[in-house]
């Protein structure tokens, strides 16, 4: 990777771009007491949040009911968006219907008997204020990750 | 996704060629109290572990060395290749020059004053044994994730 590093405005657009566009993402999650969890997932965004569907006894949702922490990456491993987020667990019953739909339309499948999760945005700890971005050579850089 | 799930042993198989050509593998850690991190890792594979180097003091290399578990995520969402691995720190003086060497030649960079991290594959707890597969579909079976 001999790019230079893309400038927060261009990081902002290209996740911008990705949450529109893109249908999966990773999902990592941890218990309370420090296990961590991935899975990629399908999502829908609404423009403020990701909508995210998971079983409520899988380890993704138990993780993310208890902790109610998310972080995403979206993209590929040299083409990154990563996104801190805090989770709002939503049974099924409480989703509204159109929301339901635009999920059906947008991942191509129906999920039943599901929780959905809600991440919304929250502010990392280091600019950029809401989506960062990496590399994996960006490893190089102490304090980089 | 329409194909049909992959066997186990075409599952296995699909592991190991990511494990020998693949360069980059999502690294999902989790603070001692349950903070999810997430970051793309480049990787070297000696056959029975991967090589990652990351700093000391960064969110990966403070949750390593704490919890000592990672799972990794090769290839991309639709098609996966999930790890479970317990971590070993090591650090840069107690690297062997060889699989240094041999870390640089495949990652294309020389870490300086990073620590190298080793995850093993250790058993899942369901079968796959040592590797699963995921696709983001697959969340509509119940207990999948």
């Amino acid at each position: 990777m001999t790019a230079a590093p893309r400038s927060r405005d261009r990081r902002r657009r290209d996740t911008e771009h990705r949450l529109t566009h893109d249908i999966d993402t990773w999902v990592a999650s941890a218990s309370a007491d420090g296990a961590p969890y991935l899975v990629p997932l399908s999502f829908d965004w609404d423009g403020e949040s990701l909508l995210m569907a998971t079983p409520t006894d899988s380890p993704t949702g138990r993780n993310l009911a208890a902790t109610r922490t998310v972080r995403l990456g979206l993209g590929h491993t040299r083409d990154v968006s990563m996104i801190e987020g805090e989770v709002e667990v939503l049974g099924i019953d409480a989703l509204p219907a159109a929301a339901g739909d635009r999920f059906a339309a947008r991942t191509g499948f129906v999920p039943q008997a599901l929780n959905f999760v809600r991440a919304g945005e929250t502010p990392l700890r280091r600019p950029p204020r809401t989506a960062g971005s990496a590399s994996p050579r960006a490893a190089s850089r102490p304090g980089a990750r």
